[in-house]
């Protein structure tokens, strides 16, 4: 049997699509894996499996994204981005602004006439419980309307901020995220105790009119452009007061544009069909051998 | 306009596939880099496009290869396996047996029963000038039927053997490739001066059988499998006492089997095709934008 995809990257964080709207489907997490996987499979930073909405649901449809390492994770905006971007070129939907249930909860995002797609992220939220963050025993550091926390990164203390936008983020600022040690320091943030569900990494300088940033993905490892962490960490800059809204985010994979007054968080960006494909589901692991 | 292609892989080291035999195919550097990019583009190790026979000449294809740094490069075993499984499967041919001129001479790979692919690599040349490798003032020490050679790497000292398959190689046993330096020592290896054609540096470790062997690809990085470094290391492990032919080649993509009596060199081994995909070559940058 054949599957057909679509290859997509929102700001170079890229995505296999599939359409789970006109076919079923059902992967084991290792079939997932093996889609990501850049030599044996696809590859793709992620997965973007489209489905249906639920029965009785007032949504347009349902998505769920898989992480390289095959496990399902929270909302991605770049891959909002993207499913918009892909319902609409594949005429699953008239509308431009469409209703979506994700594992975060229902967002809408909207394709604008420029072509850029914009994503209404939900609120943040800054409660250590509610990233989870476990700051017990820690004294915060008042920054501008932040608190800035004393993280211990291997031997050093970093000041994070920590934001969740459906998902956890911890945020840094440094003087030059070229020189920042986000593959040695991102996953030993990520996996931290004091993050019970694990953590995104941002490294984020200040310069005019934005931020500069860096992000390792929780399970994913540095991805070019991070959504959901472009906007923890542009929020982390309005609260801290290194920016004010809009902040144009500068990624390795290109630009973004965060805007935050209080309430949710919308991003306006790219995205992009690379190419479309067809595989044999017999290049994927069956299900007996995980 | 749209492109077809086929992604592929001989031991984890993966290809884009690109029938040039039926379309005209003619990319800048940007592009064949654009096209092997994992993020914003197809993604591979390399790029393969075949090509046909050269007027007047008695091979039945040409082949070509890009490094995802968008040079061309003279050939690569596992390419030369999956340029076999492509004109077989894509009809491009019916003979089993198959010449094929390559930037570094001429080749007849071939189809065994099992789908496995046989391909004779030539004969491998261990002179300093062959590689080339300029060798002034150095003592080689005798090992075996090899003479190794002391070259400076970071400060140590790194006994080599030096090998031609058509491509240069320096290869180097350790007592285990897991924790060998290779992503460190690779690219000081490959740049050190002492290769004015810049190198592909191989760390072997003798186990039963053969060898375990990672090996840092001039040009594209570490690879999951090499097929010249395959036989450039099983041949150095044949010349030193340390290995007997047949030699099981252990990857980390899969395993290869090297044959080698003196003369030319067999390397056995699979090709899978993962999937197939149609770009449209606006997604490409125009050699305008070079």
């Amino acid at each position: 049997m054949k599957l057909r995809f679509t290859k997509m990257h929102g700001a170079g964080n890229d995505f296999v699509v599939i359409d789970g709207v006109r076919q079923r489907i059902d992967f084991t997490p290792g079939q997932w894996r093996r889609i990501a996987d850049r030599h044996f499979g696809i590859g793709a930073d992620q997965v973007l499996l489209v489905e249906p909405a639920p029965a009785g649901s007032d949504v347009d449809f349902r998505y769920r994204i898989f992480n390289a390492d095959g496990g399902e994770v929270e909302q991605c905006g770049n891959g909002a981005r993207c499913f918009v971007r892909f319902v609409v070129d594949q005429g699953l939907t008239a509308k431009r602004a469409i209703r979506v249930a994700t594992m975060s909860g229902v967002i809408e995002p909207r394709l604008e006439a420029d072509g850029r797609i914009t994503v209404d992220m939900g609120p943040p939220a800054f409660e250590p419980a509610r990233i989870p963050f476990d700051a017990a025993g820690l004294a915060p550091r008042p920054q501008g309307q932040d608190d800035t926390w004393p993280l211990a990164v291997d031997g050093a203390t970093r000041w994070i901020s920590v934001v969740s936008m459906g998902n956890p983020h911890a945020v840094q600022f440094v003087d030059d995220v070229d020189t920042a040690p986000v593959a040695s320091e991102g996953p030993l943030i990520e996996h931290s105790p004091r993050f019970p569900a694990r953590v995104n990494a941002g490294f984020a300088q200040p310069v005019p009119g934005g931020i500069r940033l860096r992000v390792w993905e929780r399970g994913a490892g540095e991805t070019l452009a991070c959504g959901t962490g472009a906007c923890a960490a542009a929020v982390a800059a309005i609260r801290r007061g290194l920016a004010i809204s809009p902040v144009q985010v500068h990624t390795r994979g290109g630009l973004l544009s965060i805007a935050w007054d209080g309430g949710s968080v919308f991003m306006t960006g790219p995205a992009a069909t690379v190419f479309e494909g067809e595989i044999d589901l017999a290049a994927l692991p069956s299900p007996d051998s995980e």
